[in-house]
């Protein structure tokens, strides 16, 4: 099938490109060294390749990403990165345990007492390194460790997100940020112990020295607007398939809208053209040459993440030939 | 069950404030005057509610929106307000035709003779009233009409959403504007024939005049950050409610992150709070009072229509008892 043939809208990924990308990351970052981030695509098809690229270890965002990617036979080493009080769900990730080794984030001691209410065996401190989200201070690592040693959880080490300090324009500055949010995990693992440092993202994914054991990028595979243009070894995989339903010699319109892609870091882009607006199931552009009505156009999201949760399954395509499908199956909580 | 026994994030929907926006809507729309757009909830349930306020004819953004409709037996009267030239989905529509009215927007030879094919009965001549978006020139109208009757459609009338009219702050201004692009949207009902002029949205459902047969609104049953405050006898009625998982003298977060809420109508917003960010599961806030990890928050979305269709279902509450959960059963396309 081509993807003139598909209802649109709908998500493509370029098998080639998304290929290029795997292989870039495995080749700075072999086997364990990444532990991929399954919330940037929520699907366990692609996880499923990126296990096959040598990462065997995923981070997870949310409960129903670690359960599902259990359930897929993918659960040799699962973290949450995040934390959950819920005590369904922690234990529903503990039930996984019998056939996955789970992980879960702790940040204080209402977190750590429920991981161990609920029987959860693994768990990582997660460290406040300048991002104003989750995470202790680096100094309260040591004793949160304890306490949860006392609880008999494993404490496997520690992880800190420099979210903070993705997208800044000067390289050198940025790298100069991360060693020093780098500085305050050091702080914290020193007190924890353990063997894993866990910490990144994409856009920072090579600007870490070997202190931090693991990075957890996730939009690499399949990229964004956002992360795209940086200078990475990645290129964009990922579109979102629309059809021209209106054209005329001022402007065209396409059946990709706002609820096809995430909107927080703004307009998406094309190729040829320029965004105009977005409502709920319409994009508006001008293209450099008038679209027919019928035409295919293909949106590149401006933050991949929340477009891959807006959808039932991306399509896989190679030379604009349909080759597969994949459900987009680790939705919702 | 109380909403603290909720795992989250969870869409709740205040079934007070929402029958007061359905009552407040009705007394100045009754009945076929308002043809409520599905495309601000997805939900069928919801929906059958505004059937019991009176109100038996829909409005739709999507194919799927519309079979779901009459397959949900609400399809007395159910309009497409959008283009589409896929053969597939104009099929289904077509064969939903035994069990509901379905009326398609048309603006182009193109999609004319799309729906003609595809064995549509109904259509309406979409026209632009100022919006670049779809829609043919007001001048066009007649002759798509005619093209239209040539190939056996019946055509009910005119549609011409003034969706770059919202939101303007002056409502003096707004009302000014809103009688011209419809004196627009005359030109082409004269040009057209026809029963049906359609127009409007929740923040000009008191613009128009009886020249307008029916209005589109549908945020008016939610309300978001976008349309509230804006002097509209209707309130918030829906909310994502998150747990706070991290607190600490600066900020809380809680896990109400943007992948549960639309974000191209900017943050959203929390009572006796300042949202200060949010990522892709988290919320960032400051708070009067620090909350306790554990705590519920409601957040309100700042565009209703993408918030529902991130999510599986709504909880419908009363007091903070759930009473009941309603499926969003027409997510997609």
């Amino acid at each position: 099938m081509n993807i003139s043939e598909l209802s649109t809208p709908a998500l493509l990924i370029d098998a080639d490109a998304f290929d290029h990308n795997l292989a870039a990351m495995a080749a700075v970052h072999p086997g364990s060294r990444l532990r991929p981030h399954v919330k940037a695509h929520k699907c366990t098809s692609l996880a499923a390749a990126q296990y096959a690229y040598g990462h065997h270890s995923f981070t997870c965002a949310t409960p129903r990403e670690m359960v599902g990617m259990a359930a897929a036979g993918l659960g040799d080493d699962l973290l949450l990165a995040n934390e959950t009080l819920d005590p369904t769900r922690l234990a529903a990730m503990a039930a996984a345990q019998d056939n996955a080794m789970i992980t879960v984030a702790v940040d204080s001691i209402e977190t750590i007492d429920a991981a161990a209410a609920a029987g959860i065996e693994n768990v990582l401190i997660d460290v406040n390194v300048g991002l104003p989200r989750c995470g202790c201070q680096p100094s309260a690592a040591g004793k949160l460790a304890d306490q949860a040693r006392e609880r008999g959880l494993v404490v496997r080490g520690v992880m800190g997100y420099e979210g903070h300090l993705m997208a800044i324009v000067d390289r050198n500055e940025q790298r100069a940020k991360v060693a020093a949010a780098m500085e305050q995990l050091m702080v914290a693992r020193d007190l924890v112990g353990g063997p894993i440092v866990s910490a990144g993202g994409t856009d920072t994914f090579d600007l870490h020295t070997d202190q931090v054991t693991e990075i957890q990028a996730g939009t690499y595979a399949l990229m964004d607007t956002y992360y795209g243009g940086r200078g990475h070894p990645f290129v964009q995989a990922c579109f979102v398939l629309g059809t021209v339903i209106c054209s005329n010699d001022d402007y065209a319109v396409a059946d990709a809208g706002l609820k096809t892609q995430g909107m927080d870091h703004g307009k998406p882009s094309m190729e040829g053209a320029t965004v105009r607006f977005l409502s709920d199931e319409h994009i508006t552009f001008q293209a450099l040459k008038r679209p027919a009505l019928g035409d295919r156009v293909k949106v590149i999201p401006a933050h991949i993440d929340p477009t891959m949760a807006m959808h039932e399954a991306a399509f896989i395509v190679r030379n604009d030939v349909v080759i597969d499908r994949w459900p987009i199956d680790l939705r919702g909580w």
